[in-house]
């Protein structure tokens, strides 16, 4: 397979397409059935692959951003009688057990994020499903805060994995049954072993869809409860849109450059670096001047660059085990920039979310994380985030011989106090120390102060401090440590790790639901020569090893 | 291996000693290295396989059931040099994947039982760590509520299994530092990759022991803590205990029984029928009267069959993949004594707590479960819970022709409403209405009251009701079509659905952790040829496959 790349843009679409029709769009899905990412897979029946799902989670990013006027979505099907068929299953069959994982983590992403737009951005996504809604089909119809179901007699939702493939409805699929639309377990239990699905006035009683509508009502219906939802959105009325243009970005054998971050890889070793340079200017004077850069506004331009990057390390480096965040720059350029994101603004606060979506991908990315704090590094506000995913960080105590670059400090900024929260609903900082609220309340005091090694330490910012003399070798030895380590354990250890204290569905869909689908996309059950995902579609029926674990 | 027998008792102990101090115990762990469940796999230097474990289990419940005078526990070392090397790794190797699983969930389990001992019984464990107290030794004493940690400076904590193994400290262990013991995410990630472990002042600071104590004040220390901790229980000063005298267990072919529960097996199509039985008498008058009948009391002697019926099904019957609860009997005798469970009483909690126990054993075993309420059921208060933890249930309507026995009915007690919690810490009616908090309000008022086919299913209590003319053709066709699915995408299924709504550590153990956990089970870097488990102790270094997944 070829490198995959997540930039698009609607001009490149072949699967969806954005119609919009005053403070209402239409979303489409109309798969280009020859366009798979995968040579020989036809993507019937609306069925998609990553490549489906990257265009999807790019319009999803574009109706926030260009189209501020945009309060309500209507997801629809460009084909007749489906309205989408799931992921498409001879992908499954033939994908690698690492792409299927990243796909279905990218996948639930994209839920998430027609979720955070729901929540955070006011536009309400609403499905109108019309004819068969599949497994993943019927996930993205999950992620909307409305579904409405043409009553048809053939219309149904419907999660067939099980019954059908021998794995999960593993896209948020089981989750989003149980815990956000509450459906009784045993009423899902049936559901989910029920390959023809659900239709009509059970599947409104089961909880599964909000409304049926007859067909000869089906048109006014939906627009209908689009203008209601619209209504209540708090999206402006006259804003201009911000254009997303396409990213600047040069790659170079190993290295790949953007304005704000750079990648290079040290193949040898397995270990990225990555680099995230401050603003090299001072803040927009006003929100106003903030909209007029567009997508040169530095905290968009940086959450662009830094999503892309870390798409690409999951998606085409998967031996690079390790990534170490740097930072260049001028912490008072970054502070100044995060003070914009504070101001009640439409933009500001798209920023705000999509910046945290980034910090959540690195989140569940499944790399080990080292942030470098030294004398050159500006560690401050949505930067210090950074330190804070890492799964360690250390700093160095004082200068370098030889470099008059002042010691390194890490600032903190209101920033950290909320504007980034996690999956599990807590910031890094609280989820840091759980234990001890009084460390954060103390830290708070601390907002724009630079924090040499020592305060950083007795703050707990860091996990370690180390003399200039001692670095090199400390720093080897723990990359070199890291590098001998089972890949397996380290991603599970780090997805355990990350996620302390509360669990939310979003914490469910990655910890509980991903790892149980791992596995299972292990097993021969589903992915050996007998296995009902390998099997699917030939007609042979699948043979189970019976016993249970 | 041979049949896993879960039934043992303190004369029948190869690893484990007992000794009682007035109100302080001490719970000596000291190995037969000669004595595993596994042929030629020597248990050395305190390490265990299922077989440690479920005598450990044994010895925590005797300690409540039997000695109410006993308020602190001390788990301590038999041997010199070393507290507990963890799970025993030859073992870990040679065993099968679902062994493997089976016995991590198990040890999951006798955890979280020290933990109940502590929070619900006025039974406080403690840990006295003298010598190396690595991996799964050092999950055990996180499953106390004190850890002392003697100042050597050869003794350490460790969970040194992604180093050097290539899987996770599996049996709570990252959770349990990370949301019991609230380490900092960064320093567990170091304590996790640090073979060696932490020892001294550092294991107090990063929260990893509670205290280190000079080897001169060692003796005092630990019974001085034990002292203090068991002058806040509430456990009876002058209580006579309970024997846990031998259950009285037939085996005949493929059937097991007991004098209130039966298992039969039909191996053709692999399903249990677990029948449970009312009390065949009046409940006690009292209850001293209730103390009067031991081990006989009802209620716990069904908890003991049920647990003992429900592992044996676990580990040593892996292809019976659906279990169908049957109840008979009379339903006022089991209201009646569930009303003796609801006194202030210590046994009575004893026994609450110990049902409360069985029956999230029965939501963790990876089994279809399917209750049918019929007529000449008794699913009552205590018994009704089956239908509320079975993955899907059947009523029948009315009568069957020339059975001349009354229509089925479920009669809900306060049982149902607060004596049995899920992991996730709801009852099993909250989690099913998790939606809708009125619904178990008016089921409430419902309390005594025997609800029929029409009843409970406008209730919302069972999953369908059938007629009697249609019953077998639907039975027939439901248990058909679970056989005919993958038994792995069913346990994950199961998994997911079953704990909706809120998370805690323990829900978060057997979601998450125990997954990835599963997952890491069975990847090529772990028990492959070349993987890290399968090598260990022969000298040659694991080879892994870098891909990151």
């Amino acid at each position: 397979m070829e490198r995959i790349d997540f930039q698009t843009d609607p001009s490149r679409y072949r699967h969806w397409r954005i119609e919009i029709d005053g403070e209402v769009a239409s979303l489409i899905m109309d798969v280009d059935q020859a366009a798979s990412v995968f040579e020989g897979v036809e993507l019937k029946l609306n069925s998609y692959d990553l490549g489906v799902d990257i265009e999807l989670n790019d319009a999803v990013q574009r109706l926030r951003f260009e189209h501020p006027e945009v309060r309500a979505v209507v997801v629809k099907s460009g084909k007749d009688n489906v309205f989408c068929a799931g992921a498409n299953i001879r992908m499954l069959g033939k994908a690698s057990h690492g792409h299927k994982v990243n796909f279905c983590k990218y996948t639930n992403e994209t839920r998430l994020a027609i979720e955070d737009a729901c929540e955070s951005s006011g536009q309400a996504y609403l499905a109108a499903v019309k004819g068969s809604c599949a497994g993943g089909g019927y996930e993205l119809a999950l992620a909307t805060q409305h579904i409405l179901l043409v009553d048809d007699r053939r219309s149904t939702v419907s999660l067939p994995e099980t019954p059908l493939l021998g794995v999960l409805p593993g896209t948020g699929g089981l989750t989003r049954v149980t815990d956000k639309r509450k459906v009784r377990r045993d009423r899902a239990d049936v559901f989910c072993s029920t390959e023809e699905g659900v239709r009509g006035a059970k599947a409104v009683e089961w909880r599964l869809v909000d409304e049926v509508v007859p067909n000869s009502k089906w048109a006014d219906t939906v627009a209908a409860r689009a203008r209601e939802l619209a209504t209540r959105s708090d999206r402006p009325r006259d804003a201009k849109g911000i254009a997303l243009i396409p990213l600047d970005r040069r790659m170079n054998g190993d290295a790949i450059a953007y304005p704000h971050v750079s990648l290079d890889l040290d193949r040898g070793r397995g270990i990225a670096t990555l680099t995230l340079r401050a603003p090299s200017g001072p803040a927009p004077a006003s929100v106003a001047a903030a909209h007029a850069q567009g997508a040169a506004f530095w905290p968009l331009a940086l959450a662009r660059e830094l999503e892309d990057a870390i798409l690409h390390l999951r998606a085409n480096e998967p031996e690079i085990g390790l990534v170490v965040f740097r930072t260049e720059g001028d912490a008072a350029a970054v502070l100044a920039h995060d003070a914009l994101l504070g101001e009640s603004d439409w933009l500001m606060r798209e920023v705000r979310h999509y910046l945290k979506r980034v910090l959540k991908r690195v989140d569940v990315t499944s790399r080990s994380f080292v942030a470098l704090v030294e004398p050159g590094t500006c560690f401050a506000g949505t930067l210090a985030e950074l330190v804070l995913a890492a799964d360690r960080s250390l700093m160095l105590i004082g200068t370098r011989d030889g470099d008059n670059r002042p010691a390194a400090a890490i600032t903190l900024g209101d920033a950290n106090f909320g504007h980034y929260p996690m999956g599990n609903g807590l910031t890094r900082l609280e989820t840091r120390f759980l234990g001890d609220a009084a460390a954060v309340a103390r830290l708070r005091q601390k907002i724009g102060v630079p924090l040499d090694a020592e305060a950083a330490d007795e703050a707990g910012l860091v996990t370690a401090t180390v003399e200039s003399y001692d670095w090199d070798d400390e720093l080897r030895v723990m990359l070199e440590e890291r590098a001998s380590f089972s890949p397996d354990a380290l991603t599970g250890m780090e997805a355990n790790l990350r996620f302390a204290g509360p669990e939310t569905m979003e914490t469910k869909i990655f910890g509980r639901l991903t790892a149980w689908q791992n596995w299972i996309f292990q097993r021969p059950n589903a992915v050996g020569q007998q296995g009902a995902l390998k099997l699917y579609g030939t007609g042979v029926q699948p043979t189970f090893d019976k016993g249970r674990v």
